[in-house]
């Protein structure tokens, strides 16, 4: 197997700095495309077949160090009752959102049964990977999935969540915890079923002061990870927006942080402790712009992990919609060849 | 005239820490409702006397210590022939975006004379406000404007308009050079009219890497504050997730830097250097806390700084419309109540 990824999760010595994309099996490839004329984003995620077909596809185009599988980070939501709906001009939507203390009472409990195509999804994309890459599960973080509960879709200031968060603690902190444990329940689906790493998607969680990070969030995401059933695979943890919270963020128990564009790789690095890995972190935007151009933000990228085992390439978010398959490979290959390195080096 | 905010500007000892709103004049207050209903947004803004009339609202109301001029930060994109439009339910909207060379081409030169009104809306607010409170002229920074010119309104990830830095940087820069010349002139005609500081709203350019900043916006800002008939009236840099862009935008030339509420004040300006002032760092949500949990973030804040002289005491982003005047009044007296010093102390 190529375990480039593996070992860079471990900060083992690598023979080339392994990469992948969040968001790689997506829009931007035809293949995709033409499962998703045919199927909705919620019958893909929750039918086996496709969700293992539509996590290799970009493992067939390019040479990834990784898949991911391919889900959705609001499951664990749509499991809990809250009616979840990707409308194409919107984004995903609630019909049931979580806005009073009924609300959170009324939410479903949820258990590993809630999640066995989740499971099942994961058992057949290892299958079909036959061990070239490894496996990534993921789930969102409970911060980022109460946005979406509170707010009943995607939001620009999180007003309702942050209105819950100041003047009802108590109901935020029982609405964390109930998120908690169905995150819990849904990554360790996945882990029992083969993933071979996980990744904690706390998207949005770059809108709180460190502060509200320490208070609100950090107790809950330290409980999920000390929850996994983990047995030594790496976990991630992911935000966008979180220069300030990376210090806390590491503390709520992963292996690697991942990181966006907005910090700089060897500031944040030096920042987080070389004792964690680090995954990251091109702005998703270059993809769309000359390959020159990429190869010298690539470069740049390289040059501040600085050979140091132990950095993932990723990029700083997910990959958009408009963005060339060209320009995929040709990042790929940037990432590979400029980082060409004799093992132990 | 209370000279609290202008001392504090250029760190002088103060009383009491001086405290004002960005967004003061809002939809929050009755009264300003009461325009609105009569009156479009652009028309409030065109008008001078209501532009007057709605910027003394909030000081008939609260013992603030400066009034803002009630204008919009896009204005000068209207002036360059955009066609703004407000649209209730998605904000601001440009019916004629710039997408490519060709509406670059065509933007409308502007001079002092197309912002007449500004001027003349600034000398009847300081009339109104007789030296009760210094007025606070502002305009939007060039990156922030580009971005609503190029998306043609809001944006969640600024595609087109890194699109167009990346691929295209001899667009960008162009493109630059002419809302700094309008901004320039827009800002020039406020200080003449009688503006006792001005501030320049960059409010979304935390959305960029710092090499971004510092290669693709730092030289236009830096000119539009370099070009200022400021003549020592005191110059304010403000934008929202610009914790890793702080020690760039302070090369920008202001006097002032205003921060939001992801970064420690204490932190941030420990980084920017104690040569120059803050203002900030209330996340705009607490306001619709608890009184008492207000009174705790004030207290946080104004801890933070420590008595330190030049620190403006503002949320990190402008007021919301959901806020209670209550709890507007509450924190302006908890500013000032909590902060009581001798002068010189």
């Amino acid at each position: 197997m190529n375990d480039r990824f593996l070992r860079a999760c471990r900060r083992e010595p690598v023979d080339r700095t392994p990469v992948w994309f969040m968001r790689q099996a997506g829009r931007y490839m035809a293949e995709y495309q033409a499962i998703r004329k045919k199927h909705s984003i919620l019958e893909v995620c929750k039918t086996p077949e496709l969700a293992a077909e539509v996590t290799l596809q970009p493992i067939e185009r390019f040479p990834l160090d990784a898949a991911i599988i391919f889900a959705d980070i609001l499951l664990p939501l749509d499991a809990m009752g809250l009616q979840l709906e990707f409308i194409e001009s919107k984004g995903p939507v609630f019909h049931k959102p979580v806005r009073v203390e009924n609300d959170i009472q009324q939410l479903i409990p949820v258990d590993g049964e809630s999640f066995a195509y989740a499971g099942e999804a994961i058992r057949l994309a290892r299958q079909a990977l036959a061990d070239r890459v490894p496996l990534i599960g993921f789930a969102g973080a409970p911060f980022t999935l109460a946005s979406y509960a509170i707010e009943g879709g995607s939001s620009r200031d999180y007003m309702r969540t942050k209105d819950m968060m100041f003047a009802r603690p108590d109901l935020w902190h029982t609405l964390l915890t109930k998120l908690s444990n169905a995150v819990i329940e849904y990554l360790n689906v996945q882990i029992r079923a083969g993933a071979q790493a996980i990744q904690l998607f706390d998207s949005w969680v770059g809108c709180l002061s460190p502060d509200d990070y320490e208070e609100y969030v950090l107790p809950h995401t330290q409980r999920i990870f000390s929850a996994l059933e983990s047995k030594g695979i790496p976990k991630i943890y992911f935000g966008t927006g979180t220069a300030t919270l990376l210090p806390l963020m590491r503390k709520a128990g992963c292996d690697v942080m991942g990181l966006d564009w907005r910090v700089r790789l060897d500031e944040a690095w030096a920042t987080i402790g070389y004792d964690l890995a680090v995954q990251g972190n091109l702005d998703p935007l270059i993809l769309a712009a000359p390959l020159p151009e990429i190869k010298r933000r690539v470069q740049r990228i390289l040059a501040q992990a600085n050979g140091r085992a132990g950095h993932i390439f990723n990029l700083g978010h997910g990959i958009l919609p408009h963005i060339p398959v060209e320009s995929v490979d040709a990042t790929i290959e940037y990432v590979h060849q400029l980082s060409v390195r004799e093992v132990g080096a």
